[in-house]
């Protein structure tokens, strides 16, 4: 039976590979260099399906089994493979990065924009997507940005005082932009000797960055290849946990982990071995027998008699009802991607109150939440009956309502040091994430809670019961308490005040 | 040569293929509608030995082969492929949970009473197993009752005084009792509206759930499908590592991760993908070239010769001379599954008291240990030599002394703490668990002893070192220390009372 | 196609297979009991190139081809494939572990003077590798001992003191020298009862182990099979990250986790099961297109041309410009393998001043620091750009000057602890890691600074942020400031001295 399927495959596969599409004379000037000089990106390349099929031949295919959302391609890039040339020349008015380079305008950066060409229904999502506007909602944030100051600004201890040095783009670009984004700007350009002998490029800030919410030189927002991984794209990549594990592994999202010590994670990585990741749509009990990240989140799926679970989406929250991580307190999912436009009453950019009361007028209404959870539930119910998925549905609400309250009783704490002087908050008009003791409030949210909530979402629970989640969340509580006796009982003469930035 | 093992497994695949069991007619009826309803639940089971093989011809195997153990299987089940009907109407009279669906007498849960009808000697075993008393031995014990109330019940801070909002059921089936198994009760029947029209169900409390030690509505205990993962019921994954890891990989029992860490883990990662985790018998050398955590602890282990080197064993621990994890000290493995019935001088359900000392009469003797000692080391040396073996279990019960030892010093100070009012005790008839200092004191074994005696067993050294091991067990013996002395000084006005649950 | 390469592969196959190296006539006597004996460690090595090639036949390929870097190889083992006798009795006379069996002089540990017979260049490169002194480095430093006692030493209270119990070999053996390597030493010998009668056998102290630092029974240092797994010797296993991570796992060096949360460990966690890890030489971009840990830092790798893009190399540190993780303080990297040598200016062993100052003559100067430098930045190249590459080293040298600041800010704070009596430290005579404010700013670099600058070398950023990095140095410097102030408030009136050791 092997032989006969290794026959057939034959018959299968010969014909796309000598039918494969050619690649432009332009990407072929490229490789005649770039194979030498860059030979593992190259190699990629050469592994992908960009290298061998054409826009053309992606548009006669069935709609449901298209990679490519564009109705039309423009010619000159439709009967050609899509290699280094058709990407990295696209828009070059557009682009500030763009430089002459061997009779070619090219450009290093290629961008969500640049993608749009033929995947515009995904580029158009994404950028309805929280993902897309993770720059602007982490660096016109000011919360955040006392927040960033106080966890990579480099401290000194000056007459009994915490002072903290300003920021560098390299330390932004090592931490908190590797995964939000960097702003990609053109400086300048250089001339540099080459193997080819002396060229001009331009000289890029912010560079190398893959972050999802990337600012690009030709003003886009987003980096397909977070996670399509340059130079391959691959759809079996994108569909596995790994690639979504780069930025959601941390204590403050650690939903790869979670998803490692859950059913789903532990049938992936014992039997996923034989599944189909590349299958255009993805079947569900065919192609795979558990979900990866992608399965609930973002991918096309239907059953073997070809009905529709769940439509592609790249918006990716649109399944989903809550945003149970990143902030105080978990809440109804926002309306839009920008969330540095929010304010809460007491004027911080904030979707809760300190008291964990919703600012509704930025979240989706009860009848939002609704819709999103029959979307996903849709998902479940592809393997799971009606009873198992209310039931986990249940437990998953209820441990949104206990963790917020945990929460709410540290930040009564909080509350209390800031006003009775063992810490400066608000009222000293003082960052509040500086001190030890605020740092231990911050864990009861931006990790325990954090955690507890997607443990329970995901079915990881054994992460959120000592892991990270609900050991801590009661422990913390107790350590904040005895904490702030402590420091009321040596006295806060020592007042700290981050604001003073020492550049 | 691999053109000819391809013919060659021709010939055997076809035969087993055509030759396949066929379903009844109930299950065909089943999956009229059930293929389009849960899609990857049958997808899965359609990939299941279960589907293509009739217990008739389990039976005809030689008996080392057989992954049955029944003699004799009721004849009505004996000629078909095991499907939906030939388990979910067994036994219909003993399950609360039968319901009348389409002509036929339904249950949603499928329990180990139900296996038992071909596997009667692996339920048997199981029922000796701690496992199957997961349940009892957590809500029987009153220790662990307060501990669990004192990690997931949530805290208010009234007067001063922590107060716990009792424990739900939600809570409950989200956090502990997700692995320890929830009891999955009957609460009703209900109608409910499906694509095949108005039908009844039964209306579940505890439900999803496949906790080790559930219970059933037959009033079995046990989940085959927590490691067996329905639909598919692969040993294959029953006998990767990620199976277990599911319950056992937070810092309470990080076995999983000490496995990771380990030569052992080290292999499978790297080797393990031609490994062959189907043959029943398991050959050493042949099928794997490193331990799983099945290869020690449950699997019917032979050599190439056929010579068997372990017998198959769901009782689990009866391969382990010491219990290393879960509690106080490590101590020789309880005679019984039951648990909740041990008493120390102290009257604690405890098999220790409180300096470590172990309460024999519940506890296996030297003899049985050295018993146990023996059936694990026959194990380890089918790939090391004597000398290699010894050597390690000298280091290993080294490090139960020596981690029992700092367990001791922790708890020194912690009875000084109640003794000197810095916390509230036994002697102040409150929980042990609810303090800041207590969990401190908690975690020096249920985290850091634990973590370091594991790692020692199962040769992870890495992760016992700095991971969550001796690092954390020396360093927190000392900050116990400094903790002890600042509530002293800081003056203990606040007493907490965690016995006040408010509902 | 795929039957082409079948036939291919046939004809490629079967030769070497045809023409396997016979095993010799002493160890065919071996497998006639080890076979049944441990039949686990005999099937590893049947798996082996050792069991199917011999030195000859190796010494037949192209340069660039081999595995074996004798020019030539003694007469009697140059025709027989490498099996038990042909390691196992090497060298007898040096070895004190050899001893008379059944004819043969055979020693129990192989070392890499037994393996340099024919691998002589990897082993003298080996030996200028700090890990071949990882056994030295560790317990002829004065301060390393100190650290040890700290960790691994059993504490007890007595009056108000900290004693610690000295550290017995099985502690040592299965903590720090599991990695560092155990001094593996002959006791005696001693008659056992075996299937096969009475025999003598060596009693090893130190044993089993495989640490990189091994002290043997002749003399060498270190243990080929660390990495290289005995039985197998896989080269597949050497280069897959698994084999590093039993070491570079833990929160002190969290090489492994921080690899897996990079672009890299995801593109191999997706993709690398399709790559080729047994060629010599490793061709970049055909036989893997994400790098492992051998490949930066091992393998020699060429291009498709099959140009040289890194020599391989044992020594592994000398593609290392710094020395980020272990000590205080990154720094230039030291010269010479054995860093037990070292002075600084106060005394103390270590590499830099307690103030960051590096101490310039044991450490590399900048021009070799450059000239490592471009070596790693060659294998970079491979894949990405110049500016690709520059724009990542400065953000990594950048972190590198950051996270030393931050080191420095915890240190004038416990130098503070001392000088105000909070703690006992080396005006006092006392170790500088035993109390708990030291332990926290142990913390400091030893877990926390380290890892933000293997976060940052690796690109593994998410785990540099809130995993094990910047986050909690931050968070450390404001506890230890609080703390600080908290032991102050206390008074210090129970000094520790953890000089006294109880024996």
């Amino acid at each position: 039976m092997r032989v006969l399927i290794l026959f057939t495959s034959l018959i299968l596969v010969f014909p796309s590979h000598f039918l494969a599409a050619e690649m432009s004379d332009a990407t072929g000037e490229c490789l005649e260099c770039h194979a030498t000089i860059a030979p593992g990106m190259v190699a990629a390349w050469e592994k992908s399906r960009h290298a061998r099929t054409s826009p053309e031949e992606g548009l006669q295919k069935a709609e449901v089994e298209r990679r490519i959302s564009a109705t039309k391609v423009p010619k000159p890039l439709s009967k050609n493979a899509v290699g280094c040339a058709e990407c990295h020349t696209l828009n070059p008015d557009k682009h500030s990065d763009t430089f002459e380079h061997n009779g070619y305008q090219v450009h290093t950066v290629v961008t969500p924009e640049d993608c749009s060409t033929c995947h515009p229904v995904e580029v158009k999502q994404y950028g309805q997507n929280l993902m897309s506007q993770a720059y602007g909602n982490l660096m016109n944030n000011s919360l955040y940005q006392d927040l960033m100051l106080s966890i990579n600004g480099v401290q000194f201890f000056q007459e009994g005082k915490t002072t903290f040095k300003a920021l560098s783009q390299e330390t932004n670009g090592d931490s908190c932009l590797s995964c939000h984004g960097t702003r990609a700007e053109v400086k300048g350009f250089d001339e540099r000797d080459t193997v080819m002998g002396a060229m001009e490029f331009p000289v890029l800030s912010g560079w190398p960055n893959e972050g999802v919410g990337r600012i690009n030189p030709d003003g886009s927002k987003g980096s397909c290849s977070s996670c399509h991984t340059w130079h391959r794209f691959s759809i079996e990549m994108a569909r596995k946990p790994h690639t979504c594990s780069q930025c959601h592994k941390g204590p403050d999202v650690p939903i790869y982990k979670i998803y490692q010590v859950s059913k789903h994670g532990n049938i992936y990585a014992a039997m996923g071995k034989t599944w189909d990741f590349e299958e255009v749509p993805w079947t569900v009990g065919e192609d795979f027998t558990a979900p990866t990240c992608a399965t609930c989140h973002v991918s096309l799926l239907v059953t073997s008699e070809g009905e529709v679970v769940a439509e592609r989406s790249h918006v990716m929250n649109n399944r989903l009802p809550w945003r149970i991580f990143g902030l105080i307190y978990a809440h109804a999912h926002p309306k839009g991607p920008d969330t540095s436009v929010m304010r809460n009453k007491a004027g911080l950019p904030l979707p809760t109150e300190l008291n964990g009361d919703q600012v509704s007028e930025y979240l989706i209404d009860n009848q939002e939440q609704q819709e999103r959870r029959k979307v996903l539930q849709q998902v479940c119910r592809a393997c799971h009956t009606q009873q198992w998925v209310e039931g986990h549905w249940l437990r998953f609400e209820n441990t949104i309502k206990v963790s917020n309250e945990m929460t709410l009783t540290a930040t009564e704490l909080i509350i209390q040091a800031w006003d009775k002087g063992a810490a400066n908050g608000l009222g000293q008009n003082d960052s509040i994430f500086n001190e030890a003791i605020e740092k231990k409030w911050m864990e009861q949210w931006l990790f325990f809670a954090n955690s507890t909530r997607m443990s329970s979402a995901m079915l990881g629970t054994d992460y959120g019961v000592f892991d990270n989640g609900r050991w801590y969340m009661a422990k913390n509580i107790q350590e904040i308490s005895d904490w702030l006796k402590m420091l009321l009982s040596v006295g806060s003469e020592t007042p700290r005040d981050t604001k003073s930035v020492n550049k």
